[in-house]
């Protein structure tokens, strides 16, 4: 039962912390598998920690035995989204509207969580929490965050966010081509946005659109039922299947001024909702890479060849302890990230340095957890080759590995080289 | 059709090759983009050119097309096994028994050719060509021959080859648990298969089992219908999803001594098979990469941002140039690696050295190919995600690169050092 | 002068604080180059801070303009000792005997610093403070400790390490071949120590060698000048040139039993001093990574090609983010790791797995620093070559990556796989 | 004796080929070391093969002994010289003026030959009988030819190159800043030149100059007692330290026109001396690679740790087949170069191709066979520090990677990516 989980109290958490390596008598436990320098139970605050398991326990339990044979089917499993709101961890970061305000770091560790079991959960939860409630969060007027932002947090409202378009890819900044312009008092947009998480079944969509007047981008609040509103389940990905993307077509589309984003007057304002979010892919691909690790680390120590287990060989253990020299590599590196982002000193450059590191060792780990399965390897149920899978994806959204290692490259030399 | 471009007549073949980039006045025609150094147009006599250009004609059209769809699905195309049959290739190497008794260059060439499309169709074909005929060809009695290889050749018997168990990999030689015994003057069978290519479908399966009396690996053609045979669809794969891999049961399974392989007398004699069928391998992991290169370059080059086509910038280009390095490096490996086969030198530490090298290298281009293409890039319709995936069991499958690098290590160094 | 610099005021350290980047109004301040992530500025106590940063300036002022020259002629500058004296950051750990008493954190950022400026002058301090120091700080009695070293505290007393043999290498712990036997009531010694840093000029020598009665490890402190032991420097090496190794021959060397450490009983006691030492190693590979990555992105900003600054491709800017990435993920890995040793946590596995992550990472980025600088890059002038050298006697010595990996292996695995 | 040495006669050669792998019967002969695919004995023709051996046998017995000491003191063993020219393999492709007239082929081969003892001596060689030689070769009158050719290709006049400046690396045809200009009948040159190899003891030296009345480029025969024309040593270099570069400074450096090469009209002129001599560079990336790898085979399996070599651990095996594989398609890669070339087909990309992958492919073949010596792999004596670092001055001239990458990427995409 998931009522059973989220809502054990202190004394069972506590126990459960005990079983798990947190807290308490902390230096005679030993370390969690993937957490070789513990970050887990030594860095954190008791209460933090507790939060960490209980996510964590949560996931175990409730999603990691359904998410291969949806992400098979390339069906996103519905039934998890009441427990989710359960945990309440929803706008983990932001203050008021039912959010609890807990760190940047906390968010990190629990984007961590969440793609250790299932990357594609946890971008379905990182475009909810994060994209579109962190845009009317950051860009919303007052009345606009009252009236979403609550619904939102319980998951009674699903959003999506609505920025790439199929020939405007990490590029955003300069070539949006999905218009809007002010017709008789009303927004009218025209144009195509691709990827969109949950855009299938969100109930709004912020969306992205250049005014053909003043050539600024603002930002929209678009209802799903808006005639002018299509959407086409994209098809046939070989990663993050359970993710539903949609192709968005908008003809037309009217919108209301009260459902335009009151604070969003330029790109610089959705720039800044990318910014706040991106240290959370970081985290993610920690988190996809963690899951690889650790599945794969238990199949080696069973599983055995010329009759011993393979975790045994000198090749193997080669290939394990590089899979750990980086997950732990970027365990410390997104800690720090997020102690930056906390302190008020993060940049740009900061989030994009850890993208292009985590999402380049993330692919080397979870190729390397497959390594080590042998053919076994490319079965889902194995848990390996899903990670595989997911962390091309990874690789390539929230700005591409180029983009990011170009916006890195001008803070440190001085010189802007996109083009 | 099929049948117009499996019976092109001379003439026509001749300007396809033109068309193609083939013989005739040589020296002015454009390299094909995924032979760079040459290799098909000036090295190949023509009478392979042709064959190599009339195989790539009937793949573009026949499998091409249709690829993506079955590969999704997870089921195979049968509709194309009577159209490869016209090609006439099958057993390509052997002599007699209504084979082409050609050379293992050219077979190789035509792996490639087959992987560069889809590496499950290459894959199919290996099986009954290389390694069901194989095991027949090397092993089988004359009479054995007569009975089956004219057959399989055109196809009207579809073969399987059952040698890798539950928890027995890449270590076969030493720990094989699939027993028979002489009962009565009939063999019978018993223990599980994982993995057999082809098996859920295929006519007759060639399965080796130990002897509980003599202790000796021995090969038996077991007939689909045989009443103690059972097959089961092996389920969730992330890559080549076209093969068809059966989990096969034998419970109490009889076989005729006449279905014996009649020369197969130790593993020894498994391990000529699979000696003979690894080059190809090799060039397989070649076409793969090929595949994903030439998909890749294509994208870039059509492919906009910030106003111009990718292809134009530095880091595009770095990654293209890589590609098409190990590409190249790997394609001259091969056809060294089958001329010293044609010249009856090849030893097994050969063949795995390429396998090792090809599967490493073809990894780094397929990763690359996709990564070019950024979010793109994971969805089947662009053809480079499905060689990514499939790179992973290239990577895997008849011989893990740990195993490979053991038998490379041996010839070299004179140390054993599997365990 | 070195009295200036080392005795600048509290008022002058704040005033280069600042000019520098740290402390004070720390959030205005632009990154250091090297310190992307502010651990240096934002993650230090002030003093801790202002300690680097005078430490930091001493390298710069003192050692910076001479040592290429040394490295070149293979020889030591003596003149620096008594300037690095006055720094008063030898045996900076160590509690009493006029040592400072700092964090394991602090001296792993001093490593840091010296090998950002030159490896071999941070490997020469740490076989004094480190290696020698250690051993009687951890082994000695209270007498050695008193006799010895406050002395070497001031280099007034010059130690040297002596553990690896010609054929032991990283495999210490099984195979010393050095013995020392008890006859009337003196120690003999005899055998022979290979690459012994600083033994050429050593005043004493920590020797470790082998009970022939107990077959226990001990140590014992030799001098100079006893007349059974010699020393010949090793020539002809490409890396650290400024160290000056030796290789050492015990014959029938006398010491007497008040020079045998009094707590050193077992090899468990040397591995002690290795342990508390190697994560200092890897702080030093950080330092190396980090000075060849400030002068490469130095002279890709200045130099021109095609009449821009070559700082300005995207090719030369993605070798930039991935050193800086690499350096980043370094600096906070090590950054953890001295946290664990200043908390009582750490393990061998731990100090391994940094060592392991740290001389691999280190190894690409000076690789990388060299690449950006073409042929200049070989000249020992632009101040990246030695580190290229260098780089590669840090990833083999204080245990190759082979021995560490081993070492993380067993610890997660649960299997030794050494042989 | 050299002498010996280079004038064995036909009996005796055979003999030795038996002995060494070549020839004879072909078949039973185990594999020499660095050759594991058999180009050298048995795709060779036999005149070919002896040849091979021939200079083999002069590199092992004359030059291995000695470049270590002279390696280490930064100086060139003129000794050599006189033996060097007895082996009558200079300008070895060239037809007439003295020259053998043989394969392209069989030039790379025996670069590879030089380079596998000293990349140093196969660099001054290749200064000598490539560029130097070359330049006239392709560029001067008849009359020029004949003055110097003969007297060359025996040694007798020492040439040297002139091309890169201390502001104009690989990207010379743009920007050269040397001038010439006809004042008076003769041409007046002013500027300078770096690193040009063979220049301080160079009787002639071919200068690269812009004239400054028509723009185009010039070459010219400059004479070393010419008194406009100075030249110094450059100190300090970390790698190929036998090679001596120098430093030229042009003052009013008078020429006659009959010193002019005649038919060097622009720099498509010297582009082609390069083309012709940039597969050579590929050819000496193998040889570096395939010393470095047999050195440290040889190591691994006399070195004992654990009380076996450690050729028998997998850990060192792994590493060795690395090397082995990239070593075997580098040699793959390089043979069908060269055959491109003597068939006429080579283009610029083709080369460019070749000098990217081989030069990267050998420091990593390079890194790890240093790898397997442990800290032995940082002496001289072992015979691998050289190679590790002599790989980094092949990996940047004659164009580093990074303007061979944009070579290839324009010829592929179509799209030139230098600005």
């Amino acid at each position: 039962m998931v009522e059973t989980i989220s809502s054990l109290d202190d004394k069972q958490l506590q126990g459960m912390m005990k079983m798990m390596g947190g807290s308490g008598k902390k230096k005679e436990l030993p370390p969690i598998e993937g957490d070789f320098y513990h970050l887990g139970d030594e860095a954190l605050k008791d209460e933090d920690r507790e939060l960490q398991l209980k996510v964590r326990a949560f996931l175990e339990k409730e999603v990691k035995p359904i998410v291969n044979h949806y992400w098979n089917k390339a069906e996103f499993p519905f039934e998890i989204i009441p427990k989710l709101a359960e945990l309440n961890i929803c706008g983990l970061t932001y203050k008021g509207y039912g959010c609890p305000g807990k760190s940047n770091l906390m968010e990190g560790i629990l984007a961590m969580e969440m793609a250790r079991i299932d990357t594609s959960i946890s971008t379905f939860f990182g475009v909810q929490s994060g994209l579109a409630m962190g845009s009317i969060y950051l860009c919303g007027s007052e009345e606009q965050k009252q009236q979403w932002l609550p619904l939102m947090q319980q998951f009674k409202i699903i959003g999506a966010f609505g920025l790439t378009e199929p020939e405007v890819g990490s590029a955003a900044a300069g070539g949006l081509t999905t218009t809007c312009k002010k017709i008789n008092g009303k927004w009218v947009l025209n144009g195509q946005k691709k990827w969109i998480g949950n855009a299938t079944f969100a109930d709004i969509l912020i969306i992205w659109a250049r005014d053909e007047d003043s050539g600024e981008v603002k930002g929209f609040i678009v209802k799903k039922d808006n005639p002018g509103f299509a959407v086409e389940k994209m098809q046939d990905k070989m990663a993050l299947r359970i993710v539903q993307n949609g192709m968005i077509t908008l003809t037309n589309c009217e919108v209301e001024e009260a459902d335009r984003l009151q604070n969003a007057n330029s790109f610089k304002d959705t720039a800044k909702v990318l910014q706040m979010t991106r240290a959370g892919v970081a985290w993610q691909a920690v988190g996809c890479a963690r899951g690889a690790y650790e599945n794969a680390l238990d199949y080696t120590r069973n599983r055995k060849q010329f009759g011993k287990p393979i975790a045994s060989f000198q090749l193997i253990q080669n290939h394990l302890v590089e899979m750990l020299s980086n997950l732990t590599a970027m365990q410390t590196l997104c800690f720090r990230l997020s102690q930056l982002q906390d302190q008020g000193l993060l940049k740009d450059e900061h989030a994009s340095l850890a993208k292009v590191f985590c999402s380049l060792r993330t692919r080397d780990v979870v190729s390397k957890a497959r390594e080590v399965m042998g053919g076994n390897g490319i079965l889902l149920e194995y848990n390996v080759a899903r990670f595989v899978a997911d962390a091309e994806a990874i690789y390539s959204y929230e700005g591409t590995k180029e983009i990011n290692t170009l916006i890195v490259g001008r803070a440190i030399t001085g010189f802007s080289a996109f083009v």
